[in-house]
């Protein structure tokens, strides 16, 4: 069964609907088109996502469709395994494969991505983005690969000029510590018509349990010539953010499993430290220690004004064998149930009223949103609403989220859209996606007369560009 | 930005919208009207609320609009506070202020509230029971503040005049056991048209983490000439109950962090009383006391018919150094996951079957409204559905408490509306809301022929008057 | 009051709304209309539920209405019991009564299931079932009585020419391990229009908690002449199982309070079973063992190709009085937090990426369909999303449902519709139920044009037969 094929058969002919998520009833359906022609063209202002600083660089064509589309996005490739699909196949983790062969899988898969973001994304990509509007299947594969294909090897489909044709203002990368970000010089000095700015991701370094934990800190003390010792360490971790800033960088990014802070002397850190780097610190210990970095981590953005956003609440590579032979982030990260609000109390008692610290609460677990997340985000100055994240990352998740956080906490404290995406050609289609659902559920609330449509505007102009800009300091 | 800006085109002429808060589809919007209208008039039953008595014994003029509607507010301040107001600027833990700077504070952020349950319900306050119609914002700042101090020092803005004016048929209010509550023997003397009854509350003698718990339990032990021993204990408190019974009271009100309930035999309660009036019981014994506390209450309310509500799942004053400036109450307290099936086992062993015994749950965790609540009200005969509470107590929160409720345990376990307001001027706004958003979702069912539009007319007529007065005997 | 009192004017006129559970807005209803259309006939699979073998073996009609509507329905009594009803006065646990007596009950207490999927299926099987347009009521009780067991007394409404009438191409009852299924046989060979299939349910005999436990392995022990060690307790196990297979089952069950799985090696899974048939083992080793015993159930699984429906989450017998003096089943059974992501790591890590392996995940968390189940079911090829089920087995909740789980797994992940019950009548009300809702859900999503109306006719194609098929192996 292929359940578009009803799409096949409008092949050539456009197939997006320009009132495409916009609310069902006739009135609210007009209200929520008025106020998204208000933004539909406005610039991108992307504060987090994982688009490779490399692409943007060296401006490179793309080589394929398949390693473009498919291969490094685990929210399409997660899906075609549960299908069956060996990942391999896929070319995932590296593994060798013809890409033609690959895109054929994809193609007569392509059915299961019916109803999801990804399929929506996907379509938007081919249509809006390639031009392209051919349904994927068995019988399309190999048209739809040569089409893109030649699409690819022209310049209007080069990085750099995609990036300025999807109207990007702002583009955050993110970055290992130790990164010089010479490429985000390169591009800084480059005159491209945007910022691509670094983000500061230092899990790694201050997580026992990661993997290559102690050889990683070391190679932090030795880069910033400091000693095995916890002021040297923080020494370095506050050098590193130095550089970072000097690059541009305006935020630090924080994925934790659990928001678990905690508070502790100086004295009890600095021994619990020597424990951690020398393996001899039990879970307990290594929970703790973890805990105490995050608060640490908090005090260095209230000192140097990097935003600090957290995405917690993920139980990472789940599957062993997969890990094993894939790597992580292919597809096996799963949501748990998390607690803010008893998780980040250490660290918003030492810093949660300071008005110039910013923290985005960054959540996969929806029961947050109207429990923890939006209370907390309307008493602490500091707390901003994250938008929805990964698998909430999509339209009816979108409204949920509004509807349980606006009511207590309005629009105000939003982060605005964050993509969080490394898929660079859906960037387009997930902001698309956000206001389309902003402009829908604003235009609820006008027709049950809750806010005139000249509020509902102003404030989907707001949330579109200068709330992100606020936010994240930009 | 101000995204209410729209509104203040149209000031002087009428804002509200008739058919706010009803559906967007016309077909259910006409049903929902005609439904609405059945009840819109009818009189306000509030069984369970935080109005000052004194406010109705006294009837002096309020003081001032920031008094009135923002200080006291915490719904109100928090918001402002994240926006970066200082709670001392608007009068919070009796800090001093010029009523009109503050008034200016709040105008001056009014945008902050837009899409908020606190927007809508201060829309109404001053459209509907002030009869201005004026946007709050920094030119309308001091008109307003003007406007309605004008207003409140007039006869009809004196507490018992807008108390008959809004119909209110039963208000109750929330007291200390220790209360002499002499001023509702005074109001029930004065032939006020509407009866103020007081609400047993009696936390702070309970729970060992409580502060000044000793204390307060040796005054309640003084009072009733007990001895400090668990019997003499038990017997001061049936001996309050007993005084707020006849003064009216009908229910006692209960609000604990967890749902935790412990049973335990008179030896161990004894015991494990006489170590925590020692300060000798760790935090294992203070919580098993508390939790057997909330048995013990139950017993009594079985015994005495008070109904028994449980207002559970809130961590109360988050921000150590804003309670230590402000106090309590001033909009740090944050809701956490809530266990109300393994939780409330060992209470509802013992009496959950008794049918008159009346036991009401609230919660801000409104995952368990499916999976936890409606199982329970729909088999303990003991067990009802608070209304949304706090954070949920909004339009949207509404739709989604009726809709996780309704198809396992239907209507008639609900609690009925509770406004648990101290905002006293919002009281006819959140009823009209609750009556709206009722009649909207049971629109919805006969637009989908799952109820007779007399169906759900009865069920409106009974949820807004009979219902609650059933469950809280009245 | 009477909320219903509306219906009984029409008593005798039709009163099933055809688009009874469509969507408000007109063109969203005919689109949901038309797709529903496609499937309104088609043939009922019900690859998961409790209808007793012995009525379609013996095929004697039903002894009355009360009986075959309420005594045994635990849905339909618990509602009753929290409005007062004594659940003896029903005829639970067997408690003698006069059929009609009871059924005057259940006729004055109709009110209480107005806009519950109780009420509405009650509606549904009178009417479309039986035929009788007859409002309960006190004035209508023993009329709908008789009406009902004059029909029950005739041969069109004995079981199998029920069976038949409703379409039911596929039936699998739940039975004991130990059962020798001779009435499947009988059925089988009886020339039905239609499949009666055993389902494989073990529980009693992997949980040391159950009751009897030690006495019920001691049996399946001697039943499959295994001595009393741990490799013949999983032999007697793999016996029974085969036993099953041939008698046509495709499937085996398995209802925990907690989806806990443990690895460990045969020789401490041994030992463990020494100690917990010996009654030594504490709460701690016992909840291993359950947990043990669920993995090594996948692991017969994967070699014997039974899939696996996992239903958690439910504290059961809450309320020991009731289940001293009525038994099980009896209504006091509630849903608590469920967490698969953790607790099913161990069983995911054995046999999640096994292709063969089918394991259908139910939960009544509602909580983890965004979070939990959609994410691993859109990884794990094994992982199927169970339907709504139990206090979820309702149209709204089926739409919270699908809006959860579709935008990150897509529909084909999907068990397909389970009706689960007992309540032999509702069969053909709750699977037109799920096809409504079903067909209401991608109606909005053509509406709002992310699927055309050719692939959502051809998904609900899917989900209404080929999918629950495939995924219990059909």
């Amino acid at each position: 069964m292929d359940p578009r094929r009803g799409r096949v058969a409008t092949s050539g002919a456009p197939t997006r609907d320009p009132e495409r998520l916009f609310p069902a009833e006739a009135r609210t359906r007009d209200i929520a088109r008025g106020l998204y022609e208000r933004v539909a063209t406005a610039p991108i202002v992307s504060p987090h996502g994982h688009v490779p600083v490399e692409w943007i660089a060296h401006d490179e064509p793309f080589t394929d469709p398949t390693a473009l589309l498919v291969t490094h996005d685990h929210y399409v490739t997660r899906l075609l395994h549960a299908s069956g699909v060996d990942l391999a196949d896929l070319g995932v983790g590296g593994h060798p494969i013809d890409p033609r062969e690959a895109w054929r899988i994809f193609a007569e898969e392509w059915r299961v991505f019916a109803g999801t973001a990804m399929g929506y994304w996907l379509e938007e990509e081919l249509h809006s983005v390639l031009g392209i509007d051919l349904e994927p299947s068995a019988e399309t594969a190999d048209l739809l690969f040569d089409s893109i294909q030649a699409k690819l090897d022209t310049p209007p489909f080069r990085p750099r000029a995609l990036f300025e044709r999807f109207g990007i203002d702002v583009l955050a990368t993110t970055d290992d510590p130790l990164d010089d970000l010479h490429l985000h010089a390169e591009i800084a000095a480059s005159g491209l018509a945007g910022r691509v700015l670094p983000t500061f991701r230092p899990d790694r370094y201050l997580d026992p349990d990661a993997p290559g934990f102690t050889s990683d800190v070391g190679r932090l003390l030795g880069h910033e010539g400091q000693a095995t010792t916890f002021p040297g360490y923080l020494e370095a971790l506050r050098a590193r953010r130095a550089h970072f800033i000097r690059h541009g960088a305006t935020s630090a990014d924080h994925g934790v499993e659990d928001p678990h802070t905690v508070d502790m002397t100086r004295e009890e850190a600095a021994s619990l430290f020597q424990a951690v780097v020398a393996g001899r610190a039990d879970a307990r210990q290594r929970r703790a220690f973890r805990g105490h970095m995050l608060l640490q981590m908090a005090r260095m953005s209230v000192e140097d004004g990097l935003v600090m956003t957290l995405h917690a609440g993920v139980v990472r590579n789940h599957s062993t064998a997969t890990f094993e032979r894939f790597g992580p982030d292919t597809g096996h990260d799963f949501p748990r149930r998390t607690d803010f609000v008893r998780g980040l109390r250490p660290l918003l008692e030492r810093f949660g009223l300071d008005k110039s610290f910013h923290l985005v609460l960054f959540a996969v677990d929806e029961t947050v949103y109207s429990r923890e997340i939006a209370p907390m985000a309307s008493f602490y100055p500091s707390v901003y609403i994250g938008a929805p994240w990964w698998f909430l990352d999509a339209p009816d998740a979108m409204a949920r989220f509004r509807s349980a956080v606006t009511e207590s906490a309005g629009f105000s404290r939003g982060s605005g859209f964050i993509d969080d995406t490394r898929a660079f050609l859906s960037i387009p289609a997930r902001h698309d996606t956000a206001r389309r659902a902003d402009a829908s559920f604003l235009a609820r609330l006008v027709r049950e007369g809750r806010l005139t449509e000249a509020a509902a505007g102003s404030i989907l102009d707001d949330i579109v560009g200068p709330q992100p800009k606020r936010v994240f300091k930009l």
